[in-house]
């Protein structure tokens, strides 16, 4: 690619540091499937990030894989998973969730977030059983599909609802640090794990070369889980690939650090394309950004960049997607704003 | 782990040159999802080494992962899979096959193959549908999860049988390295992509971090596959990791030495076994073998090594299992024998 | 009960002659598993009727069993089907479909009805695989939830946009009867036979104690289709009751007297309550029709009648959902439209 | 027919009381979807009949319905249930459980029943997870599928083991009036219902037209067991067909009357054929009797009866089944035995 690209983060490989430590422990000979001392040793680390020595953590390869393990080992065959519109899980996953037997009950919300008045609507739609399924987890991302974070009184608010309705909450964190170190979060991962059933912390749009942790906080949801990973074909034999990088990642503050650069970087460009008056399609503090610029500048900027055409907004303006990572060079977000202009 | 383990073939990382690739090619660019410039790379060298252009490649992380993809994304839901009661789909992949909602026909064999006599019985007992699931495919291993082999007579009989029989053949090639390179196998990778519908070449049991190739033959099985990939979880955003890994092991003939060294010290162990007057369990050329040793013996062993004790065969005796993989040490090899004596 | 239900179509038992068939031809021994001649004879006597002697028609107890099996016998696992907001299977059948693995795709239609726009755009909202489900098959309802009905011509440019894009397009005919009756309809059983990929001809709700019939025009959904049937529990052992009901159904017109009973009742339901000035709020020729009435009149009302409160429309306004059948008795409805002066 | 059936239990309609009683309830409305007065009023009946007034309830149309529902509702999707290599749901039910993503255990045995020695074989050859599914059901059924029962001590022992070892037991009645009424029978129905978590009474082989009665004894399984019904398609809307047949069958003595008619001519049946002096294949006190006798003479009995035959025993030797049933005609037991002289 001769163009610099700004169309996800995941375009490189991994952070050095993670390399570094693949090679340092290449050859020592471990057990399989997550019972080497790596695993052991990068749980123990994010328990104490999580100030919950009681959390069960597992790893796993990718991000659609850690979803669709916890909600079918979670629900019944008979028990549903609210989601908005722009969930992961209800669009850019092939059926996933629906292929282990579940519905997705969908709600549409342009903010990307779900409140318990949302909920609440649902609830009463489906308040005819056995004729409907029976909402039993409520699916949320931090930060969002289109870059927005909950707030920390949100996500309590929420939280609480749920336990009092006998609901699941599940976030999924592919991109739980961009969340938590955007400008404007005040959650932290200890609040994450006080006020959710499960989450994950996504390794692969921040610097691993692959891997996603799965944090369960509630006990009902641990029993037998590790059944269900491998039965889903997750288990990995050398979950010690798994465990180096997650050590890495959170034996120091590397996995902040890296969400903070891409922040940092996403919020430079935002900047700059205010400064040349652009408005946004959506309010974003993280790494997803989406402004909304003149197709026949457009047009220009992709001689140099690469990106998403999300949406079309009228006949001579299309908003675009614009995505940062640990690995984006400070340079070429100076580059594009340039060419801006 | 200060004793040396024989488990199996995945207790270290990988091949320093699939290492010192990932470390080179770490910081460019790549689209994601299997389309990186790696993955394309790769797919060429393996559709030469197996003279077959028109095979298509796919990878993912682990072997229960592209077994159940596989097997799913051929068969309709009253179809099943035909495998012995060794196979790695009936036993060790907790209803991994079953969970997308087929059956598995088993037959018992002590050998771990199967011939065109075995399936004939199957058909015959299913021959009162549609009270029976229809049997549709026939899933082998080479080598077998115990160690043996298929001939090439055997393989090019047993796919005549299923062409004629519309059934597929799938292999499992988690360890079709080890397979291909035993002294008494005169197959090669060109024969099986000619004698089966699809095959596995297993990579995290033959030198990579992680990886198993998927090649499909037969353009029934070809498509929309990459929807069952997303489906299941396994299409990782980062398909470069998969993709510089076998590019790497396929770009000269590494994949074949690591395997060629797995098999030269299990039969290093094998001869220094039977130099000692002990039996075997089963006839093995590959890297997996099952000597039957007195229990007081192995526990001394037990002092220095790591092994499974496989069964039992009488008050005094039992059968290990000793895995030799491309990382084996050979004076670890010598050191297990001189403990013998 | 002691008050007269307009709940549903389906409150009482089944119409004498279906009583006297089974008594008369009670003790004669069949075959098992649908193969008894009565099931033969009234196969025969609906492909007379739809003009088709290719159609393969099985008969099952119930429509949200006739549903999951017709869907998930003819999509792979990455397929899915769109359907309506209203549609049986989207809100009525407690996750039926997506149990079997497949995703149903909503759109919302007041109407109830699907025309080719409709699934255009859900096709090019489904334009990037393999990250999204394949739509493969179309569902609609004749008549539909809300008692609307196809005209031939919508159907036949449905079916049109279907065959060209490589749609299935299935009919759920729970309320068929109700559907071809209407005043309004120009079309006939021929029709939707050549018009439609596999449909369903619904007796529970038309004068039947229990079944379905499904017919299969498309050859591609007819292969192994009893497997599917028997996997799904949908195989009765006394195929005979099912077969024995559609031969009186289809041996002359009763079924489509039963039908026109059932929407005359409705209409004449119906202009009673225009004459009373009320209102609707769908169109409907069929056997369901939803007025809007006052509150305080319906609580009345509920003394001598029983059926649904539909939807609140204000404070001071509900519309119902009143369902005659085969089986209303006319001074019934005359009771009711006193009532309502 | 013009030749008489020995094929099985289900050739006929349904016993005339069973008609009169449709007949004299057809043209009252009633609830839908298992709602209805009669069904209340039947489930009444059983409760008081297995002395169990905390059992819940329900009725299917069928056996495998019954049976795919009960083991896909109670398992979660990592556990497997244990069935013999004769168990229905093992070979007659085209892979509905595996449909459902459950792994069927399969145990060989000879006498078509199951005690502790042989789940404890299971449990040891399945105590490596999480890479193996973990057994958690039971499947047993009485009688069996050769015609033998359990014996109230065995029933017993069985039920305290897997009390003891986190297991449900599930006894498929599918031919449980046939079991209860054998002579050699020390059951009861209220035996049954305390040493089983759930059962079900076979409507559909001891005749009912159709239907089966799921009893659950054990809280755990009770709940939101409707919701499974409706999404496996199994919640008649006029749930009142099964209703009325089982309100017949329970309101006196007539299963069982109907059910020891059954024994009885398969008795008077097995009786001639010790006369003649031939020999059994099993030993079986219920209506399934598997006589071994000559080719030749089955070739002639052929000309005025219809049987499966089961099993070559040599060259010149067959077994047959014999299937009776409540509507077996004495006469034509007599005109079987004569012709084998």
């Amino acid at each position: 690619m001769s163009r610099y690209s700004f169309l996800n983060d995941y375009s490189v490989g991994t952070h050095p540091r993670i390399l570094q430590a693949l090679t340092t422990l290449n050859m020592e000979q471990q057990e399989g499937y997550g019972n080497d001392m790596y695993s052991n040793y990068a749980k123990e680390l994010i328990r104490e990030r999580i100030n919950n020595l009681n959390s069960a953590i597992y790893f796993t390869s990718g991000g659609t894989q850690a979803n669709l393990i916890i909600v079918s080992s979670a629900l019944r065959p008979h028990e549903s998973v609210i989601a908005t519109n722009m969930g992961h899980i209800t669009t850019r996953e092939t059926g996933a969730i629906e292929a282990t037997g579940h519905k997705i009950n969908v709600i549409n919300k342009a903010c990307g977030k779900l409140n318990e008045n949302d909920i609440i609507r649902v609830l009463e739609a489906y308040n005819f059983g056995p004729h409907v399924v029976k909402p039993r987890m409520i699916y949320i991302s931090n930060s969002t599909e289109i870059g927005s974070i909950y707030k920390k009184n949100e996500l309590k608010k929420l939280y609480r609802f749920t336990q009092a309705n006998n609901l699941y909450l599940f976030m999924d964190g592919a991109r739980l640090g961009a969340g938590l170190m955007a400008n404007d979060s005040d959650l932290t991962l200890g609040d994450i794990a006080k006020y959710t059933d499960v989450f994950t912390i996504g390794g692969t749009k921040n610097g691993a070369l692959i891997g996603e942790a799965i944090v369960i906080n509630n006990d009902e949801l641990k029993k037998d889980f590790p059944f269900h990973l491998k039965q889903k074909g997750a288990m990995l034999a050398k979950g010690r690939l798994l465990g180096i990088q997650f050590q890495e990642l959170f034996k120091d503050n590397l996995y902040f650090d890296l969400a903070r650069h891409a922040n940092t970087m996403a919020m430079k460009l935002a900047n700059g394309i205010v400064k040349n008056n652009y408005k946004f399609l959506t309010n974003s503090s993280t790494n997803l950004i989406f402004p909304i610029l003149p197709n026949k500048h457009i047009d220009l900027l992709e001689k140099d960049f690469i990106f998403y055409r999300w949406k079309k907004i009228d006949d001579d303006n299309t908003a675009l997607r614009l995505v940062t990572s640990w690995a984006t060079e400070e340079n070429k977000v100076d580059d594009f704003i340039s060419h801006l202009k």
